[in-house]
């Protein structure tokens, strides 16, 4: 998180705008909280470009939440979906479609490349008769996201867990997109739900009420008490984006952070990325090191100059710098001088 | 919350433990978080006395989610389950269940009191043939709590959102015990659920995984990211209570708290509470003014003497002060003098 974003909520911490109270004490459905929770849906709405044709909501249960959510509100058992598969969090999206009693169809799948590819525009389209085709814009295990946003005849619903406010984005093309807050919208613990209205209301008999779009797009999303300290930051965060300049502005210095890293990786003898240029993560470089045995060390290294989560995930090894809105330039920077004086050092 | 408590989350908001990040950023699977998560529920199962015959899961979505994960857990569609109505709390279980396919036989029903009453001790059974008996031992709108733990020859059931570390529990007459963290345990976004082992593994095909007990008790509720700062809240907050003197102490004072607030109201000519005396909340004190049409006036005065959120529940009227576990004494003799001059100014 931006570290102006943490010191703001800290200072406010025991006592929010003159309350004598925690923003997470008072009660949510007061005036000053109301006004809280409406204040963070406006500002998503101006900073993502979200017009009245969708509801915003916030849901507990982050983003494997929404994975039973989505087809639990937008299908019946039996229903066709299509889906792309580019990793981890893709998979994991289509087997709980699948216990939800859908028939997935994966129209695109990188696994034959070990997840270091995309599908180009126009390689793929939805399978007849799919209620929705499913992708996930950025994966962060491989490092992987598109570039572009597909275009499928059907509804696009959209993971953008770990991608969400790094660039401008046309809502417009989408039908519904969720994320969980913990990359980009601050801590873990909520989904945001961008549902266009008229997918609204079709929820099988049995949805949880918290997971139901209706009762929670009628009750402004406060059908039972919110996780108000999530959005009290959510506000935060996007008071932060907007003062930077918007969402144009986070995707000219996300590109130049990770530019910065893949041109310097492409550079290196001693490291490599094995993802396509076309398809390479502004939020998650993977690197590899010409010696893996070097491995640990790295990250040990790494970890004492104050450059912490370097290992890549148990499933692939190597390493990942996951770098979301909150890490500056700067940050970037500090890591290449590390990494080039680990290089010349081991190399 | 305890403001010791929100004051030690100030003071390591944007440096956790020297890692020089929040503990809203540090990842949830870093040896740092594991640990805190694991000594939070070490501290839930020391002072609530909870036995290994019991998984501690920490789940997101409040006692809302669970008033659906409850059956999707325990039941399958067309099942039988008995529940007791004191309240709206009680009413919303319902409801969620019978959603969910269930017979809901409603053993004791306080609605004739107008939710003034609780049942006494075996005044009810389970109906035959029930799954499990779901009851709310305290209802925050009425202001009525259970004096005792029923006995009903079936596994115990209890949303006890609005009473969990308030006095001691014996966990081992219940099959399944949880909250909503909000009340006694934190910021809104999290429940606690307390199930007993042998009641794990019977969930229903298409059951959302981050709903799903036995998943999350294999993954010890790190299914997917964690609410992090919840469970990190909840530790402090343990902490707090353990030093305080843990259930015993805790029980003393708010039984303290509560008779002295309904003896002056039972003494006063100009406040009433109509709770039947064996029911009284000791966590939500509901009191009439004798002149209702100075309701407004007494809030308005209440919040300008810094006794905030008096109000009754719009469905009831009326007053009503909440005082958890992080109200102390003081704030209720504060309360008390407050309405002594009321009193004396418009009896």
């Amino acid at each position: 998180m931006p570290i102006e974003v943490l010191e703001r909520a800290q200072s406010e911490l025991t006592d929010w705008r003159g309350s004598g109270m925690s923003v997470m004490e008072v009660s949510h459905r007061g005036k000053d909280f109301v006004a809280c929770a409406a204040d963070a849906e406006t500002r998503l709405r101006r900073v993502m470009g979200i017009s009245d044709d969708y509801a915003v909501l916030f849901i507990q249960g982050g983003a494997t939440g929404q994975f039973a959510a989505v087809p639990m509100n937008l299908t019946l058992p039996g229903d066709r979906i299509s889906l792309v598969n580019t990793g981890q969090w893709s998979t994991k999206a289509k087997k709980e479609a699948a216990a939800l009693g859908l028939d997935v169809q994966v129209v695109a799948d990188e696994a034959a490349s070990r997840y270091t590819t995309t599908p180009g525009p126009g390689s793929f389209a939805a399978a007849e008769g799919s209620q929705y085709l499913h992708y996930t814009p950025n994966e962060t295990i491989g490092g992987v996201e598109f570039g572009y946003v597909p275009d499928v005849g059907v509804p696009l619903v959209a993971d953008a867990s770990s991608t969400i406010l790094s660039r401008p984005i046309d809502v417009d093309r989408f039908g519904l997109i969720y994320a969980g807050t913990q990359k980009n919208m601050g801590p873990a613990g909520m989904a945001v739900v961008i549902v266009r209205r008229d997918l609204i209301g079709r929820a099988r008999p049995g949805t949880p009420s918290i997971f139901d779009y209706a009762k929670m797009a009628d009750s402004d999303s406060m059908l039972n008490t919110p996780p108000t300290f999530s959005i009290y930051l959510l506000g935060l965060i996007l008071d932060w984006v907007e003062n930077l300049g918007g969402l144009e502005a986070m995707g000219t210095v996300n590109k130049d952070k990770s530019d910065a890293l893949y041109q310097f990786i492409d550079r290196s003898p001693f490291y490599s990325n094995p993802v396509a240029p076309t398809a390479r993560s502004w939020m998650n470089v993977t690197f590899l090191l010409a010696r893996p045995e070097l491995d640990k060390q790295f990250v040990t290294e790494a970890a004492d100059a104050g450059l912490a989560n370097l290992a890549g995930h148990r499933s692939v090894g190597g390493m990942r710098a996951s770098i979301y809105n909150a890490m500056p330039i700067e940050g970037v920077l500090t890591l290449i001088d590390f990494m080039d004086d680990f290089a010349a050092r081991h190399g």
